[in-house]
């Protein structure tokens, strides 16, 4: 499923840009005082392969959930069991993406793909409230300062998880997908993904999470730093990168997002976990990165690093640091924005507006 | 009515204020982790006096439009007729703010403070769609180069006309105010008014608007420059500096923001032309920033200039510089998002969820 997804992965569409570019320069105002929003809607043209392309909606957040071995090593001042309660924080509607999920009117699925502990609460198919699949690959990954976070068949049972569930968020009907993530401990990992990937240095990728002190700071940095001198990951092989130094979280969303790539459905990418996934992402499919759009630049350091390797610019910067897609959340409706702009605002010409 | 409005603008509730800080630690997220958006929430809540506060909704941008006598200096590229037919367009939901609008569920009042030409559509009060108010003061500011741009009588009613529909729509039932704007050469009398309230040199406070070229641009400068040494406006009498140096929608957009905070609601600023006219509105006074939600970051210079000058950081930078409301429209999930936690999130104890 991994190798056919890659190679359903194809560049943007010229003519449909094209088109989106002239029609943006008709609209009843003054050509480019949509900054952003307008590259933005003529990228969405080229995915879509039509212009104007569908409005992204309706919006499916998807939450990938997993437990980090490292966790250990004391990177994080909280219990590895958060995760799991969570999990069942968000099937009761009760965190943050939640809310934000009513307001922007997105689905919320969340995924096992790597719990440690007993979750709370049972598998739900029920679409009327937040969706909880079970696809637990492993309990958790091993530890990352001692030997590879997981083989490369559990690596890559996560990401074809990523792939499946945004095959069937599609088919569902979402029009765009956007990411999530819950796993105590997950920003370590995703720093060692940011360095093997850009090349930065495990310091520059490195960020304090959900807020840690000097001293677990320094012992996170170290723990980075040990993960790659023992492992050497090969930014050309993203399976073993993802499988020595990744989550089951985050090789999940590099699978969604080559999902939403190959279905040519957006991706709205949520902060550090996300764009260190989206690396992964690239490295299997480089025109993958066309389908992604950075919801918001996280506070972590290795968010700035992973953008900047992508080529992307974020649609928000507010200083968040909390995960679960709520920065993607947040960023929906620029997007939504700037997709409606070509439907919906009149032409000079219609309007009967004169020009400069 | 302008005395009396300044005169009920208050500080923000401290209580509230408490309450709202000590519920954001609760709550099911690492301290501090949604940025900027926590600040935020708690001004609200001061603002409102109560813990939590209101959503802030419904949303209603307030449009005002005039037009301007420097307009004869050849500061812009655009005809005159343009604020006129742009009003055409908004009327018939045809121009971007009416789709962000639309889509952000909030309704637009249209208000002819001053357009200088005819308006090619008739006032209406049909509340289904967006609304336009007759409420011209006189057709177009005076060229500020040669004279005073407004009598302080005329300045007064401006302002005043923007109070009054404050409060009809706050009566109405919004729980938020937009700030939109729209008059052909208004980026000018803009950085005018920046460059007398916070001191900047002209150069600074001055920028491209829609788009001039070099030469235009230089001429601007100067335009400005000489406007100011003309009229040596005190920023200690912002209605002086409104007559001397300002435009109708300005003045009118000073006493929005004054009513917004009278009645201790929320206002969303749009632009440069909307900041430019809270720094006037905050002249009056200083209060009133409470009240002040900065949308976004407009590409002009003399927009940072005054956002630095009222302390606010903007939510949105996305290189906009359209005007109309859009930038606050593209804001308001932000603002609705931080209000929304305080309202549905769980907290650590009532979700079950360890702490660290």
């Amino acid at each position: 499923m991994l190798e056919s997804t890659v190679a359903a992965i194809r560049p943007l569409d010229e003519t449909a840009m094209a088109a989106a570019r002239e029609l943006q320069g008709r609209l009843t105002k003054p050509a480019g005082s949509l900054g952003a929003l307008e590259p933005l809607s003529v990228r969405l043209a080229g995915l879509a392969g039509t212009c104007p392309p569908p409005l992204p909606e309706p919006a499916a957040v998807a939450i990938f959930a997993g437990d980090h071995g490292v966790h250990a090593q004391g990177v994080t001042p909280w219990p590895q069991e958060v995760t799991a309660q969570m999990i069942a924080n968000f099937v009761a509607g009760g965190a943050v993406v939640n809310a934000f999920a009513r307001q922007a009117g997105a689905s919320v699925t969340v995924v096992d793909v790597g719990v440690a502990t007993p979750l709370p609460v049972e598998p739900t198919a029920d679409l009327a409230g937040p969706r909880l699949v079970a696809a637990n690959v492993r309990p958790g990954t091993r530890d990352l300062t001692v030997t590879a976070a997981l083989t490369r068949d559990e690596a890559r049972a996560a990401v074809e998880t990523g792939i499946r569930i945004a095959g069937e968020l599609v088919d569902a009907g979402a029009g765009i997908l956007l990411t999530g993530d819950m796993g105590i401990g997950n920003t370590t990992p995703a720093a060692a993904l940011i360095a093997a990937f850009t090349g930065v240095d495990p310091a520059a990728a490195t960020g304090r999470g959900t807020g840690v002190d000097d001293e677990t700071y320094a012992r996170k940095v170290g723990v980075v730093r040990a993960a790659l001198d023992r492992h050497a990951p090969d930014p050309a092989d993203p399976l073993g990168v993802l499988a020595a130094v990744g989550g089951l979280e985050h090789a999940a969303l590099a699978g969604l997002v080559l999902g939403a790539a190959a279905r040519r459905v957006p991706v709205l990418l949520d902060g550090v976990i996300a764009v260190s996934a989206a690396l992964a992402a690239a490295a299997f499919a480089p025109d993958a990165v066309g389908a992604m759009v950075a919801g918001h630049r996280s506070a972590e350091p290795g968010a700035t690093a992973a953008l900047r390797h992508l080529g992307l610019d974020p649609l928000i910067d507010l200083g968040l640091r909390l995960g679960e897609g709520t920065g993607a959340l947040l960023a929906l409706p620029v997007v939504t924005g700037a997709v409606r702009v070509l439907h919906e605002v009149a032409t000079f010409d219609s309007a009967g507006v004169a020009e400069k």
